[in-house]
Order: C-alpha cells, then sequence, then structure tokens
C-alpha cells in the first residue's frame, strides 16, 4: 500500500459529536481522520481506528499527536491559545490558526476585532466589578447581558441581568479572572446563523443561512432556509460571515451566530470556527456537508458545493430525557417515519444533554417540523405516541 | 456509558469497500460496526474502531468474531457455507443465513431454485465436461456462457464459448472442481438491476430500478432510475427482486442482476446478498443508502426510504490506471467539479482495480455522465484535460 503515504492525516483535537461526525466524509474522501480525545469512549474515539487518547490541553500530548498528522484541527475551541502558537512555531499546521482562532476563544478579542472592521455587534463595553455592570443598566437597557470573555460555551458563562438580580449572581462572572463584558440585550425576532467555509488557498463557499432556534441557550431547532427572509438581508448576512472569514483568515468552518432585529438590522452575537450545530442540516440537506467541507479546507482541497438539496431541511436536536435506555424509543421513531434522517452520538443519555439530532427534507416546512420535533420529543420522554 | 451495552455491534466479515462504506451510516445511526479484516490495512479496518484481524474463511476465527457481536453479516460472498452453518448451529445470528446465501455462493443453486419459483432466467444446463459443452452450442445458440457454480466474481468464472474457442479454454472450468454450468448468450439491450432490502420480520423496500453498464465483467457505470425504462418493467423488475428475497428469506440487500431483451423480456443474470455496485448511487441519491438499510435489516430496525433524492444519479466506478499516486489527479476533479460526490476505497492503487466512485445527483442525464465519466477517466489517466 505504498501510494497511501501521500494521501494526508487530518489530526481533529477533541473526541465529541464533530470529530464523530467528520469520520463519515473521511471515509468518503479516502484521507484518514485521527482523534485526539480524553476517553476511548468518547463519541468520535467510538468510530476511528486508533484513536489517540490524551491530554487535550496538554501541549506534550498535543506535540506528539501533531507528529503523526499532516494538518491539526479541532472539535472545539478549548485549546489554550499559546499552545497552538506554540505548536505553529514548530512548524505545525494549526488550521484555523490560533490567530483566527482566538476571535471564537475571547468574547472580547471578537467583538474589538469586528467593531474594527464595521461588523455590527449589540453595544457592549468592559466591567471590572458589580458597580459597573449596574451603572451599564442606565445606558445599555433595562437589562443586560454579561459575559465571561472565555470560557463559555451552550450558554454556560453568560447572565442575564437586570434590576433585580442578586449581587451574588453580579459578583460570579467576576471569579473566573478573565474580563468581563457586559452587552445590551438585544429585542431580536428570530437567531440565525450563515455558516462558510474557507481554505488556506482563499477559496471560500457560503451555506444557506438559516434560523435556529435556542433554549436554555442550547440550539435546538435549525429551519434551512431561514423561513421568509428577504434575499437581501440572505446576501448581507453571508457577505458578512465571507468577510469576516477572510478578514481573520479562517481556515475550515466559521459560523457566524446573528440576531435578526424588528428592524431588519442583523448583529452579530457569536463566532465558532469548526462545524457547528447550525449547520448539521448540512449532513443531509446540502450537497457538500459542512463536516466535508471543514475537512477539504483544512487539507486545502478545493471545495465542494454548499447548494441545499430540498426546499427545507429541518434539524431538531435530540437532548437526553430521564430513560437511559432510548433504543426502544428509537425504533420507534425509526418505524413511524421512513423519511427520517438519525445521527446518534454514541453518548450516554442524561438529562438535557445533546445525544443525537434528526434531520428530515422536503417541501412542506410545517410537516418537516411535526416529524422531526416528533421524533426528538419521543426519544426524550416528552410524548408516548 | 452504561446504557451502550443495550446498543447492537453488527459484525462483518471481510474488510473490502463494502464493509468500508457501511461504516458512515453506522456512525450516524449510533450502531457499532466491527470488521473481521485479512489485514489491518483493508479498505474497512483503516476506518473502524479495533478491526479484527485475522482469516475470514477460518470457523476458529470466525466463532470468536462472532463471540463479541450481536449479529454476523458479511461484505462478501466467500465464506464457505459449512462455517455459516456450523455458526448458525451454535446460535449466533447469521444474517443472511447460509439457507438464503448459498443462492448467491452457487449458481447452479440459484438457477435450479429460481426456475422452481418460475422466475425466468436464462436457458442453462449441467455440464460434466467439455463435449457437453459443445453440444450445447447447437441447442443454446452459436454463443454460450460457461460458469463455475462457484467461486466467480467481477468475470471471474465466467467464459464466453463460441465454434472457435480451443480447447483449453473449454477445458479450463471442469478443473475448479465444482459443477459447471452453460448457459444461453441472452441478447440483452442492457442490463438493470432491482435491489432491495428485507429484514428477519418480513419488511422490505425497493429501490429504483437501475441501468448497470459492464466492461470486461466489471460494472463500470450506473445510472438510476434506469433511463425510459417502461413503469410496468419496473414494476416487475421490483416484484422479482422482493419476491426472490422473501422465498429466499433473504435478510439485508438482495441485488437482483438483470437483462433486458429486446422483446422486453426480464431474465436474471446473477443475485448478490450483501450492498452492491449497482445500488452505490444511493449513498449520495437515495433517502436511505443500500448500507444504512443492509445495517438496518440485518439488525431488524425498521427499514428507511428507498425513495431517490434526484430525477437522475449517475455512478462511475473510478478503476486504478498506471499511476499509483492520484492525489493530483484526484484534487483536479474536485476542483473541476463541486457537485461531484467522491468515495474513495483507501486501496493502493493498481491497474483495472475498483479504487473506489464518483457519483452526481441532477436532472440533465447527460450531463451528469458527462461529468461523472470525466471524473473517473481523469483520475485514472485516461484523459489529461
Amino acid at each position: 500500500m505504498g501510494d497511501e503515504a501521500t494521501w494526508p492525516v487530518v489530526g481533529m483535537v477533541g473526541g465529541g459529536q464533530l470529530a464523530r461526525m467528520s469520520q463519515p466524509p473521511a471515509v468518503a474522501l479516502g484521507v484518514r481522520l485521527s482523534v485526539l480525545a480524553a476517553s476511548p469512549e468518547a463519541a468520535a474515539a467510538q468510530v476511528i481506528n486508533s484513536p489517540v487518547v490524551a491530554d487535550e490541553k496538554a501541549l506534550a500530548d498535543l506535540r506528539a499527536f501533531a507528529e503523526s498528522c499532516d494538518v491539526l484541527t479541532f472539535d472545539h475551541e478549548h485549546v489554550p491559545s499559546q499552545h497552538l502558537q506554540e505548536l505553529e512555531a514548530l512548524g505545525v499546521p494549526v488550521r484555523p490558526g490560533s490567530a483566527a482562532l482566538v476571535h471564537a476563544q475571547d468574547k472580547l478579542v471578537m467583538r474589538e476585532r469586528l467593531t474594527a472592521l464595521g461588523v455590527p455587534c449589540p453595544r457592549y463595553r468592559v466591567v471590572t466589578g458589580p458597580d459597573e455592570v449596574r451603572a451599564s443598566l442606565r445606558d445599555l437597557g433595562d437589562s443586560v447581558v454579561l459575559k465571561t470573555s472565555r470560557g463559555g460555551y451552550d450558554g454556560k458563562g453568560v447572565w442575564l441581568i437586570d434590576g433585580g438580580t442578586s449581587a451574588e449572581v453580579i459578583a460570579e462572572p467576576f471569579r473566573a479572572g478573565v474580563p468581563v463584558l457586559v452587552e445590551e440585550r438585544v429585542n431580536f425576532t428570530r437567531e440565525l446563523a450563515a455558516v462558510v467555509a474557507r481554505s488556506p488557498s482563499g477559496q471560500a463557499v457560503a451555506y444557506p443561512v438559516v434560523e435556529s432556534v435556542q433554549r436554555d441557550g442550547i440550539c435546538v431547532e435549525v429551519v434551512a432556509p431561514a423561513p421568509g427572509l428577504d434575499p437581501d438581508l440572505a446576501a448581507e448576512a453571508q457577505r458578512t460571515a465571507l468577510s469576516v472569514a477572510a478578514e481573520l483568515d479562517v481556515v475550515g468552518v466559521l459560523a457566524v451566530e446573528l440576531f435578526q432585529t424588528a428592524d431588519d438590522r442583523l448583529l452579530v452575537n457569536e463566532l465558532a470556527m469548526r462545524p457547528h450545530n447550525s449547520a448539521h442540516w448540512t449532513i443531509d440537506g446540502a450537497v457538500t456537508s459542512q463536516f466535508e467541507n471543514h475537512l477539504r479546507a483544512v487539507l486545502d482541497l478545493p471545495l465542494g458545493s454548499p447548494m441545499a438539496r430540498a426546499p427545507y431541511t429541518v434539524m431538531v436536536n435530540v437532548l437526553g430525557g430521564d430513560l437511559p435506555d432510548v433504543y426502544p424509543a428509537y425504533r420507534h421513531v425509526l418505524a413511524r417515519d421512513p423519511g427520517l434522517k438519525v445521527h446518534w452520538y454514541g453518548k450516554a443519555v442524561t438529562p438535557g444533554r445533546k445525544v443525537g439530532h434528526v434531520t428530515v427534507c422536503g417541501d412542506d416546512l410545517a410537516d418537516l417540523r411535526e416529524r422531526a420535533w416528533h421524533a426528538a420529543d419521543y426519544i426524550r420522554g416528552d410524548i408516548d405516541e
């Protein structure tokens, strides 16, 4: 098998569902996916030949892993910036690079950079203590959003503050020892996401703009494309994402989470530089999935078409319920709907944990939403028929 | 991760591209795919956690493998029937079972059974030596097809015989020590394939009937659905496949290869009881791929929709050319056609070997064929622009 040496190995740091869902396109593309995971039972480790079980945040482990890979990329944003910089100094191709990734790791760095680029964001300021938070309630609005610059995800590291919030809650973010931001609470009509993939040579593709629905800070539903979105606004969202990707020199997938306001302004909420929940629909609903385009991008292979394959695709996350054994419920939803696509992450089922997602494609949006939600609710145990 | 014990493990015997292409749907379904392969570098072994490297035809190795799996299925038809019977006697769920699988292993058993079921086949007879072959040239036609009952695939084990064929060639099949058949050479206008999946509980789904094109006994192109096929004839082909699957108690995918004659009769050429080259198009072109439905079937999970996702899907096999390093050509075809779906098998490239396939979906059949063939020809090195 001598010729195989010329085919590249992608090393992904992190063994969660994003790494797991990268394996199917790696199999198809013929590139070898290697995974550094904290546990041999991690979602991705289960489906990869010889996963490397090591500490995802230890420089020595990252260095050893990088030696067996042609390029390093990530399932999450938790690898410390200084480690990435040291790897880059050693000549390891880190994609996205540390200088880009910091904008997905540090909300303050992101806000300052986007503001400098003229990208509309919620009004924000840095606060150093509870008094400044209370002061912000006067000029940013009746309620504000308090965030640590680093360490938050899925609603963690974010607090909603108003005049009645206790001193204890307001003091909490300051204990993390990182800069704290306060932002205006945007009165949005819905949340959108613009997802693009970009390669080192600068080629980029933009997926259709989607609507995403969050509950308790967790994405629960995505509709692609965002229903009824003005084409000009959709193009603006895509332009923003492409421009941010280019200005920040992002390599791989970039997801830009946006607020759409009542007066049809778009404000950037968050950035993610990896395959993102708002584009899981692309596995079944687009010509080339975000996972495939992420692999292509980090390898500087030509990108695939991001076009949708159906008028609508609906993705609903499956969150764990109280019942750990969901296999009987899983059988039931497959039987009820032969058109349902299930994506299961191989994770232990605990209440509220993202354990999978379901997707349906078609032209009748109400029907698609009913079917996807039925499956997720049934597996969770919220309904029994 | 205690709950995972209740999720089943599918053990696939054989580490070729069919096992490899079963891994993406296993990842999505959340079922564990285990593979018994002859080499750690086998196509499937590269992409599976802890592949079992052992002898696929040794009973002891099969028994040990079966102990770690909930159900045993196959990437090929080369496991001896008696081993399968012994495993069944030990209580191992073998799917398809040995009594069904023998019809895909032994062409004589298949012909006799299909004839008994009233399924139209080419006229055939068993021959015991060269004299009987020559005699058949009088009453079966000017040329006939000579086949060993066992051991053939991809054109091997099949000889085209006419009045000018040398005695040496005619004698060759009889050296294998297995029954030999002679069949009329059917004057077909094209070859079709009807692929179905069936579960132990008897649920079955039929994929759209496709046209397949063979060169030198190897499938090179598949068009789904078969262009211009009379709907009645398509329904007849699907009914035949469903009926054969039920009568033979097939579990998993059954592919029925058919000749379409000038007077629109359908004659069964071959049976395969595993995912089949004539349904590789379903990965990109159907709601549920044959690989996913094979896994669902052997686990007795409800089957997924076999519906096509586009008016036409064209699949072209990529055969190896003289150049072992095809990565530059691979990059080129991805760049030329962002809508092309590539499936690479991770095999060393040698002349004529199936090393991958490409698929394109859409509504302009001529355009799809041009694009798919361009990619395959370019990678093979037959064209350079």
